[in-house]
């Protein structure tokens, strides 16, 4: 049976899998929100049973609990097992996708119902359309077709679907060490549908991800907020400080001031040059998108590579300080600026914690404030990188190529999913992420949606993938 | 009957003039929060019926509509007027105050239920007490004993009570102005208790005020907020280009770096600076209050011409970026910058925003950023000193002399009242601050208090003023 089979049998049942999506979407697993704890789980649920069907053999595994900010508890949800075929001849594959969501309410600007799947000029909008529902989905539609086509699926597959990834994945990573027999044990490579193309219309592989550190500078003066007419003038102000101290982090076209940062940057190989020279990236449209006249280069590839292989800094905002709209004219007594890095290879986090924490104090030494300084690195992850030449990822070229009939643009995302890094430590095996999603779908944003084609076209990708893989 | 035979009857109504400042905190009349405007109105009602009680000829002069931030319109309250005497050989006294008061809220941070008046260790803790519940009463409690002893208010006396006073006065103007006659025709001389004595001990007389310049800064670039990880690098972020504006308009010891303000301040007087010798500030006991160990100068005299004679500058906070606890790795599209300076003679409004607008947009060419820049001069008041030697003053020290047995200070204060520079522009007579709480009553903070001391003593001390003010 030949993979055009497999493919007219996706397009025959398109609408059945947007019915499906439409079932998934309309379960609001919002992690983030409390209230919403109980869908989390009915998702995991509804899950299991469509992978029960398909005769995945699953089992949930217990997470903890939760502490909420008023001190009350509850139960996190559990981390969804499965596993479909044991042909100890045979590969195995592990794939690991989310089943939560951000937070959607229509007030916040959406124009339809967050959680009513809605179909219009071939986009499906919807809370998880494209993050992650869609693709877990594409999963189990691809296997459900292959498996009515009668057709083998060609490895053994382990699925970890977890409830917690908008929220920080709470508890993932013990319940994968807890359980590492049975869901890492004999896993060949990994793959994950859970990012975007980088643009509309060509899909990718992404074999990097940048990390993350995040920082916060508190400054403190007088025990309490004090009137700035009574006040003002007498004391030296911590937000005046803490203004001066985040205007010399980095320039106006995003140059890292801080000593020692830009040094750790792992140079730029031959190799990894010539990936961008194919990439398909339109500069006026992503400057479009975005609403700014004026980037940090002109010049496309240069614009990729501060956005995937180039550290870059922000300043979040100010937590104590008036925050509202109009005037309060209060001189506060304790300011906390936050801002992050993102980080690439090879910047380890404890280095970068060294150079920031060093800029800061010696900033604070000329500054020469009676204030009191207390710079905190707060949470941090590590960037990641694959090996974009091995055979895993030749696999995945060979199955994109066979469903669109290109060859797959090769990037990078600048943002984190700190998993992809777990599991190649834990596994020590190649990790691929294969996204589905086009790069204007809005995730976790208002108005969040995926293509048809994009939904459809991804389930033939990663059928396309798992015969791909069976001949590795 | 002499002054003695009030000061002592005073003494013996402290409890029903606490219990009357018991019920004035209970009405919770904060003119800030829409939903307590009622109890404003509440306020007023409940003091014409006093004033009315003591024989005040009372009339509320309507104000108009404020309209709230959803587009909303809400009743402003109305301006108390009432006159006692219309004696036309009697010189006429105008005397102000506010019935509304700052919001506070028990998880604020307060000890206590803040519109329950409190009494501990001879302070009467809760929202108004001080500011400015205590000294209006006080007016009407030294009335009230004068007329119970049979002893004639040797002036006429016109009141005028506002409930907007912690809102920007709103309509205030407006209504002296439509209702000059009767409110400010045949005023001979105005008193204000509405402001602090320098310390905890020793009452004072106030002569000046700064006023204030507020100002925002706005720096937009995206069209909406993007996420750090997937744009971080490609744009210039307008969160560090305001930081950087923001850190370089006033030094770590409060030198403001605006070239041209400094140049506007009124020289030191040889009459002026004899004031500052006998003042009595306990430079100390100020750090302490405030709880740093540094003030940006270690002499007291200079310290106080820095919080009333020189002019300061407070960042007092960003509206737009993230401001919660924990971390948020947005870039925020658009932020505001709030700053205010403290004025003080000769500074013209005017002059000064155009100094700061100028230089905001001299380093913003210096920045060099793709990003929009809006600079706005919001609400501003100008300072106000007054002749701290003619009769009305005079006489002022006589009253305090009697009932306190020492000189008062002559104090400015470093904030603005700016009803005050409003009376003497509009009726040409002498304004005097004639303050009844003491230097750590906490007004607009948690925990406001007044002292009982200051409460009784303070009334003694408008009567006395009352008594001398007939002798003008």
């Amino acid at each position: 049976m030949s993979y055009e089979a497999i493919a007219e049998e996706i397009n025959k049942n398109q609408g059945k899998f947007i019915a499906r999506l439409r079932e998934a979407v309309a379960i609001p697993s919002v992690s983030a929100e409390p209230e919403r704890r109980q869908d989390v789980f009915e998702m995991i649920n509804w899950t299991e049973k469509l992978m029960t069907k398909l005769g995945v053999k699953c089992q949930q595994f217990e997470n903890g609990q939760e502490t909420l900010p008023d001190g009350s508890s509850i139960k996190l949800p559990p981390v969804l097992y499965g596993f479909l075929g044991e042909d100890p001849k045979k590969k195995t594959l592990l794939v690991y996708g989310h089943l939560d969501v951000q937070p959607a309410h229509k007030d916040d600007g959406w124009d339809t119902e967050p959680f009513e799947l809605v179909e219009k000029d071939g986009k499906l909008f919807g809370r998880g359309s494209t993050d992650d529902k869609g693709p877990v989905l594409g999963w189990l539609n691809a296997i459900e077709v292959m498996q009515g086509l009668g057709v083998e699926v060609p490895i053994n597959i382990k699925f970890v679907f977890e409830g917690m990834e908008e929220s920080g994945s709470v508890g993932l990573e013990d319940i994968l060490l807890k359980h590492k027999d049975p869901i890492l044990v004999g896993v060949d490579f990994v793959c994950i549908s859970d990012n975007y193309w980088l643009g509309k219309s060509k899909p990718c592989i992404t074999y990097g991800l940048r990390g993350c550190c995040c920082y916060s500078v508190e400054i403190s003066g007088p025990k309490q907020d004090l009137h700035s007419g009574s006040f003002g003038g007498t004391i030296c102000e911590p937000m005046n400080d803490l203004c001066w101290l985040l205007g010399q982090l980095v320039d106006a076209r995003g140059t890292i001031l801080i000593p020692g940062i830009n040094e750790l940057v792992a140079e730029l190989t031959e190799k990894e040059r010539r990936l961008y020279e194919s990439i398909d990236f339109n500069l006026g449209e992503y400057r479009n998108d975005i609403g700014v006249e004026m980037l940090t280069s002109d010049c496309p590839k240069e614009i990729l590579m501060r956005r995937w292989r180039f550290p870059t800094l922000s300043v979040h905002g100010v937590e104590g300080a008036f925050h509202g709209p109009g005037s309060k004219t209060v001189i506060p007594c304790k300011v906390i600026g936050k801002f992050s890095l993102r980080i690439v290879p090879n910047m380890d986090p404890s280095d970068v914690d060294k150079f920031v924490v060093s800029h800061l104090n010696e900033l604070w030494k000329k500054r020469g404030s009676p204030n009191k300084i207390n710079v905190v690195a707060r949470d941090s992850n590590r960037s990641w990188v694959a090996d974009f030449t091995d055979d895993h990822y030749k696999a995945g070229i060979r199955a994109i190529r066979r469903v669109f009939g290109v060859e797959p643009d090769f990037t990078r995302e600048g943002g984190s999913i700190p998993i992809a890094l777990t599991f190649e430590e834990m596994t020590g095996k190649s990790v691929m992420l294969l996204p589905m999603g086009a790069g204007d779908d809005m995730a976790h944003s208002q108005n969040e949606k995926i293509n048809v084609v994009n939904y459809i076209g991804g389930t033939k990708t990663l059928a396309s993938y798992l015969l791909e893989c069976g001949t590795l």
